[in-house]
């Protein structure tokens, strides 16, 4: 209340539109500062910038072609008319995918909570802690049900489970090639493991459960347990073990709340069992995501494909989590893996983990019984009415048949029209699957339309009456206890899970307390506005096979969403199906594979630059592919010579070349557009990793300027939230002449005419998360999206320009500058010091930030990815704590600091440690703890010290241990 | 996985019911506790424990007569139904509710997150220093807005909120006694004024404000502005000063999204503002919650009802923020209040001052620029259409009058065709309210109705270019700064509004992290099923003077609710409309007073046990009652004799007697039938304070044992969270002969066929959380609400029995139990040790709980009241913090620890003295912050050390001062 005159700005003129513009919301930093930052850029304009920047070759000039865009508001408006356009019929269909029960008190506080969706992957254990030990949970959950003891923390769905087990299985008995099926798998976990085995030349033998013959030359077989139509197998035991006589390690496809009542895979002896924890407590969604889990025994720990959590100390001997025997992991292993599975569904695992802490084994039981007791009266009513082959032995489902297939269907219709979907199979079989949701009112509702209406609901109560029960082969009857741990055991009221959720929350730094500048990774906001509806009941509770009439509010999000990512990438088609970046990678090579196979050539040989992340060759081998690695040069740029060589030399099998842009160097490489050509020029297709797209949105378009197929992780340009190591999605753009062949599904009619195989369970991958980035980009509308990839570039050109005089910045483009990201290197001062790159990323910690991404894709450098989300006063707070840690390494240069005993060396610093009386250390506790007079308000305390990796690997420990042994 | 036979709950007996009860997350201790619990107190079954606590006199035998429990799933979908007979039309009422847009960010983080809804009201301020900081910007935001340099932390609606500017104007000018009222106020806020004036024998006089002309025996005057219907009076600056110069004091009602453009009350000179923040981002939820605002000038910072925050210092003279000039609160003032304001809107304060935080003075601006400018769009339409009587300054709101009532009738009806609501006065005059939803594309919608689809949204959007600036009376545009805090400056983008929300939630210990043992307070569960339906549009997106056919699923849910409070109190009728306690109390008594009226009977002594809590007597006051204190004995209990006398020597002029039960001091007084049956003898009415409700739910009855009215605290009783100080709700029932007086209301018919006026804003007073308490009921049912109260007595008495060895426990009931909650002496440890209870309060921060009631009902005590949903295990731990604490004291006593210098007189203990170097007290730091072992997994951290509050009130700071001295 200081001036006098009027202000300028409510006399100014007023604007009718843009009232609520996202975009600013969006973009961290104002106008005013984005001017200043150009200025410390010596640089006019954010066009000036780009065009120094991104290769005029390739440099857009035309605004994308998107709607206009819509404020928040008005999204949320939108998406509900598109919601309401689905029609949530109760799903009977079963087949992997049961209606479930969240959680009230989880739902709340951990799916719609940024502190557990923004985390990202649990690198940096140390501000952690939480959702690993979530994590642990989920596996003792895994151990536990299955009886086997090593489990992992999930996979991206049970049928790519089955498929890992499948390549998991050969890897170890790599001398035979058949791998024995049986028919009663779930269609889709068949169909992957058939698309999976194919580039491998593996052979897939499909059995009857009844006739199953098991062959020396085989390396494995599988079973679904209880099997698809519901049915549990009494003979299992002696199939496994038959099987297992002859040299097949057997892998059990598991549902785990029938595990609950059933003697568990490991007791009947199976090698290996996998599975999807969907109905403990995560919605359908349409068929994702979920976490599909893995568990095997002990002699197979360092083949078991995805992340596992282990227990492992702190540098004061106190137990910590953190991800185990992680030189095992498939992205390490480059070309030699067996699998290329990265991140998974750690968001969903942690659902499901909490959902039976929140449950404990007696509430578990208590569903499961009740399921199976609906079941058996189902059944009795279907006997009673005459239907015919009717199962002895069952969980949830009961299968049955009618006396013709016109009848058949005209029951399936009946129940339709009360709104129920049941499940016809192609020979006119009919189930119905009972779950968690089922009651007795519902199941007289379902007994009416089976009997006509004959059957009274008081018939059917007497009928229950009758049921006291559990009814499954004696010999098959869970007789072990689980889930015993204390966690498992304290927290069944809503208060104790409630602090439970929250006390794990607390220890992991997330997005919502300050910047995550993964390098690669592009943690951007992930607004609460774009969340919103992920958790709205008319996405989530779609079952993957219903009919195409009830998601018609799907099939237009998907076509709207398919229209803005082909004019933004520039490419004539696209996938949605693949759930993770990992499995774009994997489902786009197929696709030039197809592409090749289906002009008659044979052409396998994949080009890789060395700079390439780890899943690209991973990727390439499981499409059958031989990878040759192309050098870089001192610029981090493909060394196209290098790459004229081989292309040459290959020309004849060369099959394509699979390149990152910006690549991973964080540059635009100028010539990509000849690196195409060359492999144009020798019949090769052009594989984009999309990882880097948030540089090039708006600004370039790939399909414009030379690849063929690129994938996109709408997990990290398109603002659908890590999870804390996903849940993800990796759809891929093609062009024309590769869109016969996108991936085509069992479940519900999608992909190409020609299509490949299915690479996920369900036909849109994890489809309940794709609102979130429809949503992203109808807020931002083509000024929006180009807005922010230019301020992308400009934080981190601005990150470079400052921390360069400290660390200088590895990689830059023909003026300059870097693309949305940037290297610095830390090798001179490990030369210098002693002190590694990793004693930075853990010093961070102390000033309240998680590192950059380290050692990638150089060793002894970090990755740095502001993404455009950040504000300038969050850049310049990691700046100063950037530039503080480099003064704390000059102490340790010019010998003020001890080489071994120093604020890097020893953090980061715990509150146990800076509380105590004993204080040992050559600095003070300010110094340690509160290095800026900033971080004071901003502290965030690791749980615990510096965590030993290799104390845990030694004794790889990765369920909860007795409770006497972890405090 | 260690036994080998079959597991026995496998094998036992299926439950087809119960599928999930409610009442074992609600209630925190398992089956297999309580009866642990009950082995301690030497009691075999939880009704024995009844036997002994509950007089026999007054016990139920009978089960309430409730629906059937249903699950959380079930009760969600029936909400679901319930909501979906709400019908959601645009408001373009006006009249005070404006529909808003609430960021996603805010509703997601703050009123969709328990770790912000379920904060208890600030008192122990040094883990409380989020929501105090939120508050502080607040209270900046009306001073600013309003330039009146007082503020309070909110009031309860403006309605309200016009009547206690009218009381405490009133008392200011205590020789004058009459009120001058504009007709122009909206009719709601007139009603009030008129209930409020009324008992205490205030003469409104009302004016219109074209003829002005106040008198010197009127204490004050009161305007709105703009006006009810949307006039901007050019003159008001001359008629302020016209009022002042004759000593009256002015109020003005001022809507804070018009003074964004407006000058400001202050500027105009006037004593007071008050008005509703509800457009700033809070929904209309059919009439509350949302926060009223109050500023004054300087002068009045002792008479300002309500609370105010502000800035202070800690120990360590840093700034620290807490609830000042707490002495002049009016429940401390007893019957010498003018106001009985306790508790008020939190909540919904912090919403607002967060969507101000968000948006900052330039967003605000454009917003109100833009509403102001389609608002002269309309004008010119409606010119152009030749309505009648148009204004010429007006900011949202354009009112016009039809050639004839019917064809205005007829207009009002062609707008509902089209799901939209006007204003129809009662002489026929119409108006529309525009705001911060209205685009182009709506105004065009509008007009084409009002045109008979004659113009079009072309013509539309060519009238819209015409408008270019604001049209407001030149005098009156704002010239003066606003909100130039840096806090309002530096969250404009999604992250950092996150970040900074997630920042101040750390600071503050919620019921999400550890218990809330607040006496009388019953800090129980708030369940997220709760909760979730709260935030529905279709619950909050309703006007309060929305047609009835529009919130069919209000009136359900209201009938039903009030048909539940029947049964649960025995009472004959319910009025949902109180819209705290304190307004509860208020219209109890009113009613009361109107049912001693319409007999002819003088009656105004209303008997209040010395020992109750300092509302009722402010109530009875503000109700036009004589306060006469009735003594209590020994044992905390009514002193009958005495009570006996008084009405015996009041017998003529008593209304009434206000009781608490069971009584403050946590006890079933026996003789509760025999006290309620003197007053009746010499015909009196009993009014019950339901504060302690949670001690009788499904045990007694007030309705049958001798109270005529009482009031219910859904907040405390029936799960609506606190907020942190609010919302609450208020609801009084009564016995058939006052359910013709309950409150009626302006806005929707409701009340009795006597009615008095209304005592709220709105008819159902905040609705839009009465879903909770609902839900609540329903999910529990008969059995569950038992259980409950059961197990509240249960937690209670062991806590009470496990602490009496080292704290007396003050006042037993007849067989040594307490009712729900128990107080502890303190007093004789004071006397040894000079250790006193605000100092336990302190230290038990550091322990990780929130403090109990400090030193009410008794000085120098404790009350404690666990509620039934904590655990055990929680108990456990608090009671293991109290005893830890005891042998501190019992260090002071002994010599072994200073009288000054120890851990309580030192504590909280925060984070930077415990991270600091310097550590100068006599005991380690880790007896001070990890005094027992599991303090270590369950740190909360104080963000200040123990704040002075003397300074504070020395120097009132009740706005954010300049950044530098803040630092």
């Amino acid at each position: 209340m200081k001036n006098v005159t009027k202000k300028p700005e409510i006399l100014s003129k007023i604007n009718f539109k843009d009232s609520e513009n996202f975009s600013k919301r969006h973009v961290g930093p104002r106008a005013k500062e984005i001017q200043e930052m150009l200025n410390v850029l010596d640089i006019k304009s954010l066009e000036e910038l780009v065009s120094k920047t991104v290769p005029t070759s390739i440099l857009q000039k035309k605004e994308l072609k998107l709607d206009e865009s819509f404020s928040e508001a008005k999204t949320l408006e939108h998406l509900r008319s598109i919601a309401n356009q689905n029609q949530v019929y109760r799903s009977l269909i079963g087949m992997g995918y049961s209606d479930t029960l969240t959680p009230s008190v989880i739902l709340r506080n951990i799916l719609e909570n940024p502190g557990w969706y923004t985390q990202y992957t649990p690198y940096q254990a140390e501000i952690a802690q939480g959702r690993l030990e979530a994590l642990l949970n989920f596996q003792t959950l895994t151990v536990d049900l299955t009886g086997l003891p090593i489990a992992n923390a999930s996979l991206l769905d049970e049928a790519t489970a089955c498929a890992e087990a499948m390549t998991m299985s050969h890897a170890l008995k790599a001398d035979r090639n058949i791998f024995e099926v049986s028919e009663n798998l779930h269609p889709q976990n068949k169909a992957v493991i058939e698309t999976r085995a194919e580039p491998l030349g593996i052979k897939i033998k499909y059995f009857k459960d009844a006739e199953f013959s098991p062959s020396r030359e085989s390396f494995g077989a599988i079973f679904q347990y209880p099997n698809t139509w519901g049915e549990v197998d009494p003979q299992i035991e002696a199939k496994v073990k038959q099987a297992r006589e002859l040299g097949l390690l057997v892998t059990l496809v598991a549902d785990p709340l029938a595990l609950v009542l059933l003697k568990s895979p490991g007791a009947i002896g199976a090698d290996i069992a996998v599975g999807s924890f969907q109905r403990f407590g995560v919605p359908m969604g349409f068929g994702g995501p979920h976490a599909a889990y893995m568990s095997c025994k002990e002699e197979f720990k360092r083949n078991i494909p995805g992340r596992i959590v282990g227990l492992s100390k702190d540098q004061f001997g106190n137990p910590a989590v953190r991800l185990a025997l992680q030189t095992r992991e498939q992205h390490i292993r480059r070309e030699k893996a067996t699998s290329n599975i990265c991140t998974s569904q750690v968001l969903l695992a942690i659902m499901a983990s909490m959902y039976a802490v929140y449950h404990g084994s007696e509430g578990l039981i208590e569903i499961a019984k009740r399921i199976q007791g609906f079941a058996q009266v189902l059944a009795k009513v279907l006997q009673k009415l005459n239907f015919q082959n009717l199962p002895t032995a069952f969980f949830d489902t009961v299968a049955f048949t009618c006396k013709t297939k016109q009848e058949a269907e005209g029951l399936c219709a009946r129940f339709e029209k009360k709104r129920m979907n049941i499940r016809l199979g192609v020979e006119g079989r009919l189930s119905i699957s009972l779950d968690e949701k089922t009651t007795l009112e519902e199941l007289s509702a379902i007994v009416a339309i089976l009997s006509d209406e004959k059957i009274t609901a008081n018939e059917v109560e007497a009928i229950a009456s009758e049921v006291s029960e559990i009814t499954l082969p004696q010999q098959l009857i869970r007789t072990d206890s689980f889930l015993e741990h204390p966690v498992f055991n304290q927290y069944h009221s809503e208060h104790e899970m409630l602090r439970y959720i929250s006390r794990l929350e607390r220890k992991d730094l997330s997005l919502n307390f300050s910047m995550i500048p993964l390098g690669s990774c592009t943690m951007k906001l992930n607004a609460a506005t774009e969340m919103i509806p992920v958790t709205w009941p008319e996405f989530g509770g779609i079952h993957p096979a219903a009919p195409v009439n009830q998601f018609k509010g799907y099939s237009l999000l998907f076509s709207e969403l398919e229209s803005a990512l082909k004019e933004i990438t520039g490419f004539d088609a696209i996938s949605l199906q693949p759930n993770a970046g990992s499995q774009g990678e994997y489902a786009g090579l197929l696709t030039i594979r197809a592409y090749h196979q289906s002009r008659g050539e044979k052409r396998n040989v994949c080009l890789i630059p060395k700079s390439a992340h780890g899943t690209n060759p991973a990727s390439a081998a499981m499409a059958g592919m031989q990878v040759v690695v192309v050098n870089c040069d001192a610029d981090g740029n493909v060394d196209v010579e290098d790459l004229k060589r081989l292309a040459a030399e290959h020309s004849k099998s060369l099959s394509c070349l699979m390149v990152t842009y910006p690549s991973t160097h964080g540059v635009f490489e100028t010539q990509i557009k000849t690196i195409c050509e060359i492999i144009h020029g020798h019949g090769g297709q052009v594989y984009m990793d999309g990882a880097n797209m948030n540089a090039q949105i708006a600004l370039c378009k790939p399909g414009e300027f030379g690849p063929d197929v690129c994938h996109l992780n709408l997990h990290k340009t398109f603002c659908i939230p890590h999870g804390g190591g996903g849940p993800g999605m990796g759809p891929i753009g093609v062009k024309k002449h590769l869109a016969d062949f996108l991936p085509g599904h069992v479940l519900n009619k999608t992909g190409g005419a020609k299509s490949i195989g299915p690479v996920s369970g369900a036909p849109w991958g994890s489809a309940s998360i794709l609102p979130i980035s429809y949503a992203y980009i109808k807020m931002m509308g083509a000024k929006g999206l180009k807005q922010a990839t230019e301020v992308a570039i400009l934080n981190a050109n601005y990150i470079a320009k400052k921390l360069n005089p400290f660390y200088p910045v590895l990689y830059k483009g023909e003026y300059g500058f870097v693309a949305h990201e940037c290297i610095i290197d830390l090798r001179p001062l490990k030369a210098e010091t002693g002190i590694e790159v990793e004693d930075v990323a853990k010093r961070l910690m102390d000033y309240g930030f998680h590192a950059p991404t380290v050692s990638f894709p150089v060793a002894g450098t970090m990755m740095i990815e502001p993404t455009e989300s950040e504000s300038l006063a969050e850049l310049d707070r990691f700046i100063a704590a950037m530039i503080s840690i480099k003064k704390e390494i000059d102490e340790v240069k010019d010998g003020t600091a001890d080489r071994k005993n120093n604020v890097l060396k020893n953090a980061p610093h715990a509150l146990a440690q800076v509380a105590a009386t004993e204080w040992a250390y050559p600095y003070s506790r300010e110094k340690a703890v509160f290095p800026l007079p900033f971080v004071r308000d901003r502290k965030f305390w690791p749980s615990v010290g510096r965590i030993d990796n290799v104390a845990g690997d030694r004794n790889l420990i990765c369920s909860c241990p007795p409770i006497d042994s972890y405090r």
